[in-house]
């Protein structure tokens, strides 16, 4: 069954994304029943595009990837229209689900969360792996895709395509989760490996910048803040709060001297920046800041850019997963599985009516 | 939504079950919508019990734990129907699902076999914890649940509570698993990590037995039995296999000694039983052996009586699961996440025609 996607963002995720369905559509036809069509991409660069046929993602890669904008698309057999902004594209469009990959705006949310907003109302499902919306804006666009019977996927927020939220509301369903830790940012994760091997903290921030792990300007890296974003939506989805990035205290790496990690060493322990979000007497709170982990627990040894969150649940107690934490194909898969189960809901709803 | 539930098999594991039904049914209508009336339940050892209104958890688990025959049993409010094996009970009976577990016989597979057939081929949903079936006839018992539009739901049976084939299912779809690695057996993997710290098998399996990990005759798990079977069903539910534990190489860990440990650490690396399954080419192979993996392998860091696994994805790299393997309310819990996928599944539905 054809699966109508708008695109808004076609940079390394919309691309990664774009790879993936180019690439392995007979699959999914074939073992899920989606046929994804993208019918629209709107990009600030590159411009816009629509096309209720839908659009071949070979012709819209090789555009994008030579930087070339997407007004130089062409199809012959086809009504194509060119132009306008993101949220004209998503009134005059067909799509079934908007994908909303801009960048992430952690103080704002936009423009990604207007794009949503506008999505939602029109009873478009939205799938993103923008953190903005999530840690800002989640109570509101989950009450409006609720409201409008549509879904709002967020699974690439926290870990990329590796589960996390959807582990938590499908695998771990009837449980009570008390509390969620984990090691939510590969940037300093790689620091304090290598911090771990001897490095100082500004020799392994060099190489985590020469291997292209951390930005020229490291700040929300080192700093927690990225950690922090989805700490706020670990509280926000997990346990129902309603926290703000603001709201929770956060404490980066920058402080960590080789003093630091011998000293924990000694005592059987590793430093790991560690993303927290607990639930004690119906009171939600949630923190990041370095702690010490005993070497025995399955946080300690994730080592390197991996992530991973453990669960503390009251009738399976703890399950960790462990993976990718960012990529481009990591990434644009996130979009994909959230995708899949708004697909699998959609195939249910028909299967029932037939 | 009420959901009518028959028991078969009230031992550690459905005991474990009631009793999670008992003490969280709150929480489930309250978040799931899922009301759990046990309508039936039937126990080898304590006989068997009907009752179309619902039963009494409360008053059932003091009769299984004190060792009293269901018999005794009394509701003076409604009909109560007593004795009568398995299969007269389900042909009598109204539930929607069967919750198979008596004990695991991998030889046969029976009677759990025959529990699951009669069930599936009435329109029975079939949820068990029990390898025998899922090892032994996986295909074919999914081909008669597909047939009468029924789930037959076994995640149990792998990493009791810890979700492995349902995350494969879900949170992995849209990728293809090349590989699965697993720890899959508490018991092994305690023995092992104690010889880490210095002791000979003779003395960690000692250990082990005071515990409670293994059993006075241990050999399912140290020749890698109980391995084995949970790798026929990992590579018969995740890659399509049509394979049987005869099929599949098995070594256990008897043979592991002192120096074997002390060889691997000297080149950075540690013993494990390990499971794989593998697709290569189109082919699926199997195996159970002790191997040397890389400390830095997150399967590396699984100590004591946990277990884990690493699927390897086409679209998302490695990603690695790791929690309980086993116990009472963990195993119970895996039945109960079962009857909440299904139970989802019946709520689509019913929105979908209302």
């Amino acid at each position: 069954m054809k699966h109508r996607i708008a695109l808004v963002g076609l940079g390394t995720v919309g691309q990664g994304l774009c790879e993936i369905l180019r690439d392995h559509r007979d699959r999914l036809v074939e073992e899920h029943d989606f046929d994804p069509v993208v019918v629209a991409i709107c990009d600030l660069r590159l411009g816009s595009l629509t096309c209720d046929e839908g659009l071949d993602l070979e012709n819209v890669l090789e555009l994008a990837q030579s930087g070339s904008s997407l007004e130089e698309y062409e199809d012959p057999g086809h009504e194509v229209r060119h132009g306008g902004d993101a949220i004209s594209m998503l009134e005059s469009c067909s799509a079934d689900t908007l994908c909303e990959l801009t960048f992430t705006d952690l103080g704002t949310g936009e423009p990604a969360t207007s794009h949503c907003r506008s999505a939602l109302s029109r009873g478009m499902n939205v799938v993103t792996s923008n953190k903005g919306p999530a840690a800002l804006f989640y109570r509101e666009l989950s009450s409006l895709a609720d409201e409008h019977h549509v879904g709002f996927h967020i699974e690439g927020t926290v870990m990329s395509g590796t589960p996390v939220l959807n582990l938590a509301r499908l695998n771990l369903a009837g449980n009570r989760i008390t509390a969620a830790r984990g090691i939510l940012n590969g940037t300093t994760n790689y620091i304090l490996s290598e911090m771990e091997s001897g490095k100082t903290y500004q020799e392994a921030l060099s190489t985590a910048q020469k291997l292209g792990y951390a930005e020229a300007d490291p700040t929300a890296d080192v700093d927690g803040l990225d950690a922090l974003a989805k700490v706020t939506i670990l509280a926000n989805v997990l346990m129902g709060a309603d926290l703000r990035p603001a709201d929770i205290p956060c404490e980066g790496i920058r402080s960590i001297t080789p003093d630091h990690i011998d000293e924990a060493r000694a005592q059987g322990k590793r430093y790991k920046l560690i993303g927290e979000v607990r639930r004690e007497d119906g009171r939600v709170s949630a923190r990041v800041a370095p702690m010490q982990i005993e070497v025995s627990h399955p946080l300690a040894g994730i080592m390197g850019a991996t992530n991973a969150v453990t669960f503390t649940c009251d009738l399976l107690g703890e399950v960790t997963i462990s993976g990718a934490g960012a990529g481009r194909i990591e990434t644009g898969y996130s979009l994909l599985v959230d995708l899949l189960e708004i697909h699998r809901s959609v195939l249910q709803r028909s299967e029932a009516t037939a």
